[in-house]
């Protein structure tokens, strides 16, 4: 098998053509109260305002419009209990084609809400890893449907990459951007792009220091799994994949560490600030960058917010 | 004493131009989602987004400018627990004059704060309307600052009256206008712009059935004070003031009601699908749209979203 090569700035922007139709150019927001305790100038790109709540939306529209005819007859699939689960059934629903998504039978309510709210079909499964995958691939057998893995896959990161891309558009004089690291979809598609824009801007990940797997995988230089993760931010649980960890190594500079209580503090000074809402591991940058301050000092600094679906009844203030 | 006389179109325009510097011009936001439910469709105006988090900022910061030169080294007073004294605090503070807030000893720590966080003095009085009055009265007396009174007040009213103009220069083919009454300041002020702007277009009221004395009033064709309000939408507990109500007569076609449990699902709805913070207040219009779809269905329907000031640690979901 050939080895696959990372999308072009020019893919990169031929992406966001095609998915303008399909997902909001977001707008981006300043606080001049956040700014003043973080003693810099922040940009934030707010994709809890996406479409399904998470940029999530982007890379899953992206896939499904790079499908060839002979594959979108017969749909996608994939096995996620999270915002790509959401975000691949509402992208099938739009193109009009069928949508699998295997669910570990304990995924809360209101996900499997969300997938079937899209017309999606629920496959449920042990809630274990190896279940996932055997089940995914039974489905994938039976329908024929094609598997589009949740970041670890080329047209994800393609679609991830958008963000950043109208971020520089819209904001082109950021000298530091930074956005969360879980499968490390979305910073790998940012560090892409933000590569090709300007190697002068400095691409910072953050994670939380209960799931910092990509934290210790870019010191050590090669992939360090997470095992038990721990921490409120429940959309950076998992392990950093392959393709993602390449663009990390060679384009993000570093990775700062947030603890849950930094977390929370920072996501309740966005909710009481910014008067918006935003799910956990959306508050990790702000988290990071308020914990290593000296690092930001004056600088403008674009955060990516990732997504804004959270369980209201479970705030944790 | 001469009859007052309304603020005209261009004074409002006038008042536009002369506060931009000390407020947002806030963002409209729509929802595919919410449009879906309510079966219109429906602009947001996201005063949530204020400065001090509410469209007070208006009004407060355009009667402190209006002060003359002689009034403006003695400062400004009111009594008020809620956003006008934090909006006054902050546009004292803006024009480097002082501000005196009489406030009941029993007010929410949160509130103290806002107002010290601005600058401004904090006199505490027992916590019933006379001990608030008579405290204000020789807070005036002894300091000579101007009672700048929250909404039953020409200046104040005309600050309000520029968030409509705002609305109505960025959406002009809004059909309906509705806006949350308390004292009847932001809906007597969108009242008086909306008729100069356009009298086709029709503006009604939305108020909780726990404090429905605008309601009362506007069918009886007579101030009804309200007693024992009892909602959660605490910022609309007071009465409808004397100017306000005489706006109101004359240009709202109706005021519409919402029980506490409808107000409960329109914020929630506000969270979840458009994933901003309002105050409980804030979603009486959509809640007492929702209540009334037939009279709104197919039509652009134009919502303020009046603040966005909760305590988080007590959403009610």
């Amino acid at each position: 098998m050939k080895e696959q090569e990372f999308p072009t700035l020019n893919d990169i922007r031929h992406a966001l053509v095609k998915i303008k139709n399909f997902v909001h150019r977001t707008p981006i927001l300043t606080s001049t109260a956040i700014n003043e305790i973080a003693g810099c100038e922040i940009y934030f790109k707010c994709e809890n305002f996406q479409k399904v709540g998470a940029f999530k939306a982007r890379g899953a529209a992206n896939a499904v419009l790079k499908l060839k005819p002979e594959q979108k007859s017969k749909g996608v699939a994939t096995h996620s209990s999270g915002n790509h689960a959401a975000a691949l059934a509402r992208a099938a629903k739009v193109a009009g084609i069928p949508a699998y998504i295997v669910m570990p039978s304990n995924a809360p309510e209101i996900k499997k809400k969300a997938v079937k709210g899209y017309g999606g079909e629920i496959i449920e499964c042990e809630p274990n890893l190896q279940a996932r995958e055997t089940t995914l691939e039974k489905v994938v057998q039976e329908t024929g449907a094609t598997f589009i893995p949740p970041y670890d896959f080329m047209d994800v990161i393609e679609g991830q990459a958008t963000c950043a891309l109208e971020f520089l558009e819209d904001q082109p004089d950021l000298e530091i951007i930074m956005a969360p690291v879980g499968g490390g979809g979305l910073l790998g598609g940012t560090a892409l792009l933000t590569h090709y824009w300007d190697e002068e801007i400095i691409i910072y990940g953050a994670e939380p220091s209960g799931a910092d797997d990509a934290y210790r995988s870019l010191k050590a230089g090669h992939i360090i799994p997470q095992t038990k993760p721990n921490t409120i931010a429940d959309g950076l649980l998992t392990s950093v994949g392959v393709l993602n960890f390449e663009l990390i190594k060679k384009y993000v500079k570093d990775i700062f560490l947030a603890t849950d209580p930094q977390i929370i503090e920072a996501m309740r000074m966005i909710y009481e600030r910014m008067k918006i809402v935003i799910e956990p591991s959306c508050a990790v940058p702000l988290a990071a960058l308020l914990a290593n301050k000296e690092k930001f000092a004056g600088k403008k600094v674009g955060i990516i917010l990732s997504g804004g679906n959270v369980d209201l009844g479970k705030l944790p203030f």
